[in-house]
């Protein structure tokens, strides 16, 4: 059997597994911290030696495993077709060769995409979205990304920055967003941004037991500690879930305005939230967006958590590899090295 | 020279001539008022007496014409592939057959898709956008509608949905929308809204001259009014455009950020404000969107005025042809009939 390998970039952790070319298999899946903090000599050194261990461990799971490729998931803003990450805030990278690199430190040809794309991609491939012709990932954490599946490819626009959906305006005079604009998607319903609701409503005099949870440090909270809390019952966090889910289902509903799609697949933390999001979230949807829209449009959490970016890396390289064997030495050719 | 039909139906006023195969010749443009008060049979029969004149008048300015088929732009929701109408509330069609209805009185192959889709197509083959691969077109009139053009042919979506730009939420708590929700872009920047939000600003004691242009009769006073008055210099006027300029703007940027284009095609009579309007947008979609997607995209009015439904009907028609003799008469082939 062909494998290709697949490595997930991310603020924290970097993941990387073998995938089967057919997607039936993950083998020698791992995972290091990323600790960006430590430069980026050492994560690249980081991330070669776990990409070598996989294919070690591969070749043990597996004997006679080939490995025939390299699929890269890594924060954007970058350039697919030369394979270059143009800046990564959280990494502190500026134009690194990404490509380039892997493909000379492992000795295989490599691509590399966005890492909400990839884990979209891995998404519509071998979890939430599959069988779709067209599909939204929304993926949320410390920021909101996301990516599109047009007719089974990802869509990149002109200038490798479609999906951009966290910068999406939701309310022109709203909350004040990072990227300097008010009322972006992400001001509200990011995970930080949602902990830092509760956090203001607990402020304004809110009653709730969140505090508990974090030892009266309400600096402590995270998103995560507003979705148990909420499991738990406490009325504000609560409260705090249900407005997420009228924050994230107007960006959704203009989504499902605009591109009409299959399914939307809401990839992360926020999914620990569960029925207490997603039932308010599709009515809000439903509420919003053209009725004949919503009508054939899912709405639903992520099914790979934790390896979705592998997959969709690993997928990334193979259907760059395929348009190459297509195209022969041009443009698309040249976007597998 | 092989031509093509193209009719565009619009609630006003319908519009027929003959277009070039290649785009380069329109012929025989004329055009009717709708008159959908009179009924579906009175409107029908007029279409098809309007088409007949025009496929005569084709002959007369040019000697052996070959009109090879009909492309129908007409107010949706409406089902491209079975060629029906569902719902037109403006014209009051239910579930109307209408390719099939044009097939059969013409004579000629017809294919069906939505006006706003025909309009953007049209800035696409032979308008403001021809020569990109990825492009939005918006269309402002009593409503705000858009098509989508992704490598060069209309993207529909999973129901014939896609490009539901008007009823995209910009302010999640904002004004009431005819569609019933709150904080829809159309809810701002429609022709009619445009008009009301300058008569709110008089009524609450705004100092305009905008009353004199209607006799005093505030009831009278339409967008056209709107920017004639910016024109003149009128205060209110140039700031109920420039804060139109920054609805659409939040509205423009949204698409911006999730479709990364080349180009995104202004069609309406809001153009009519020229740079009154398109300063301001331009500046509030490069505050609002990512950089590198603002960096790679026009943002320009339409060149076919009157017409571009025409020019994308026909070439409608002459995609489906050509899509359904690729593919044999499987469901692609059964567009066109």
């Amino acid at each position: 059997m062909r494998y290709v390998l697949g490595i997930d970039i991310g603020g924290t952790n970097v993941v990387v597994g073998s995938v089967a070319e057919d997607g039936s298999a993950l083998h020698a899946l791992g995972s290091e911290p990323t600790h960006a903090e430590a430069g980026q000599r050492d994560v690249l050194d980081r991330i070669i030696a776990l990409a070598k261990h996989t294919i070690a461990k591969t070749s043990e799971e597996v004997p006679g495993a080939d490995i025939i490729g390299v699929g890269v998931g890594a924060p954007g803003p970058l350039d697919t077709k030369s394979g270059v990450v143009l800046l990564t805030p959280n990494l502190g990278w500026v134009n690194l060769p990404l490509r380039q690199i892997i493909h000379e430190r492992l000795g295989l040809p490599a691509a590399l995409d966005n890492d909400a794309n990839c884990a979209v991609l891995g998404e519509w491939w071998m979890g939430a979205a599959r069988g779709t012709r067209n599909a939204i990932g929304i993926t949320i954490g410390t920021g909101i990304g996301g990516g599109i599946i047009i007719d089974g490819k990802l869509f990149h626009g002109a200038s490798d920055c479609a999906g951009e959906i966290g910068h999406t305006t939701i309310d022109t005079e709203g909350r004040h967003c990072k990227c300097g604009n008010y009322g972006c998607l992400e001001a509200y319903a990011s995970g930080p941004n949602i902990a830092l609701r509760a956090v203001e409503e607990i402020k304004a005099g809110a009653v709730s037991r969140l505090a508990s949870y974090v030892g009266g440090d309400l600096g402590q909270i995270t998103a995560q500690t507003v979705y148990q809390a909420a499991h738990d019952g406490d009325d504000l966090a609560l409260e705090v879930v249900n407005d997420t889910a009228k924050f994230l289902g107007a960006g959704i509903a203009n989504l499902v305005n605009v591109f009409n799609p299959e399914v939307v697949v809401v990839c992360g933390g926020v999914t620990l939230a569960g029925d207490h999001l997603f039932v308010p979230l599709r009515r809000e949807v439903a509420r919003r967006a053209f009725k004949p829209a919503v009508s054939v449009c899912r709405i639903v959490p992520c099914e790979l958590t934790g390896t979705a970016g592998v997959y969709g890396a690993a997928k990334v390289f193979l259907d760059r590899a395929a348009t190459a064997a297509r195209k022969g030495s041009g443009a698309a050719g040249r976007a597998v090295r």
